[in-house]
């Protein structure tokens, strides 16, 4: 009996021991409450209650963090733009945490590969993606508090995404900012493309850009030009920090 | 010269130290940056700017103050109503923070009185009361950060007002349950009504209520009903927390 518990426990932690080491690889801190995410990943098919008849599953978490991303950017972009004014402001949240931006910030980070549901991934829609990155931020809340929530959102989507100027529209492509400026510095570049599908049968392009013979930059997006314009960002935004530093 | 100086300087602390003490009553607390408040009630009519040039006014504290209301108000309701899915979270979170009930918790608080403007107060609509409570909102997380933001908020929004059985519409009046269990009780009540008038001009209605010849709530709104409902409503929870501490 106690060999057979043994096995159990050993089986059920070397499980939680992945989760919790792929979480811990997302969140950039370790989680306290596993619990907290397990349910940022269960689908309302899986039909599981808690001991007082409560449905457990992502949706409740879901309104946590989108109230969460809400006021972190909020702060965000108070701090970093004075001059914008109320209307400004709003517009700007409103494009950073626009559904088609959080399905592209779930997606990156693959959080489909965690879901517990009892549908087939492919019969999700689009939306799955950005609703269990938001359900994500509601259990980093529900597990550590306001401030982790704002290092994770800091991390995953202010740092790598929120470009004031791009959001504005004075930057149009950074290709192309990239593309000048390697002409510019005497430098070669190549964009190296790839297909890959996910686990939920979307197709994803991966790439590679590489300066000087040397990968610079990696992006995944759901487009050719998508992932091109993100790998550059990044690249762009790396050699910025490299000069300013200097 | 320097007896003029030290008039001014005294004059000027003065004054300071009246709004230092008038908001660290209303927060609860100490606040440290004054100047964050003073933003919160500078009406965009005074046209003062920073050294940068950009506008100083409350309506940038505003959307500020609006993102952190949104999110405190959303984990209190997700931790207090564990049955609630997301939508009814939604619902009850829209009448918490609905522009109505924004403007009675500034009204309440007398928060016009602050307001340093170049146009006269009646001339500002109903909306300022709520505009300037939800910029307060936002000058607390500028100069003390979110938890006390969220202290802030339990102290003036949650525990006085959010009463998620009335917010459900299971009970109706207070003023009625009041009056019943004063019967049941055998208990004499009175509601003692008088009017006054704020700043802006507009009519205020005070309430005192007693029971047994002692007064044991007040409560201040734009009708007799209303303030009689509030007050009733704090009486009522004022028992109910007497009967449970016995």
């Amino acid at each position: 009996m106690s060999i057979i518990r043994k096995i159990f426990t050993n089986s059920r932690s070397q499980e939680d021991g992945i989760f919790f080491t792929d979480i811990q690889k997302i969140l950039g801190f370790k989680p306290n409450n596993l619990e907290c995410y397990r349910r940022a990943f269960t689908h309302r098919s899986s039909n599981k209650l808690d001991s007082d008849g409560n449905q457990i599953n992502y949706e409740r978490l879901e309104f946590l963090g989108d109230a969460m991303l809400s006021s972190v950017i909020a702060a965000h972009l108070f701090n970093q733009v004075p001059s914008g004014d109320e209307g400004y402001l709003t517009k700007m949240r409103s494009k950073i945490v626009s559904r088609e931006h959080l399905n592209e910030l779930g997606r990156d980070l693959n959080l489909i590969r965690f879901i517990e549901s009892k549908v087939p991934a492919q019969h999700f829609g689009e939306n799955i993606h950005g609703n269990i990155f938001e359900a994500l931020v509601g259990a980093i809340y529900l597990d550590k508090g306001y401030m982790y929530c704002e290092k994770f959102i800091k991390k995953r989507v202010i740092l790598p995404y929120v470009d004031i100027a791009k959001l504005e529209g004075k930057v149009i492509s950074y290709k192309s900012l990239l593309i000048e400026w390697c002409q510019k510095e005497k430098r070669t570049f190549h964009y190296d493309v790839f297909e890959d599908n996910g686990i939920d049968g979307q197709r994803f392009f991966g790439v590679k850009l590489s300066i000087d013979q040397k990968v610079v930059a990696k992006a995944r997006a759901t487009s050719k030009k998508k992932a091109e314009e993100k790998a550059s960002q990044r690249a762009y935004f790396a050699f910025q920090e490299k000069i300013n530093t200097k």
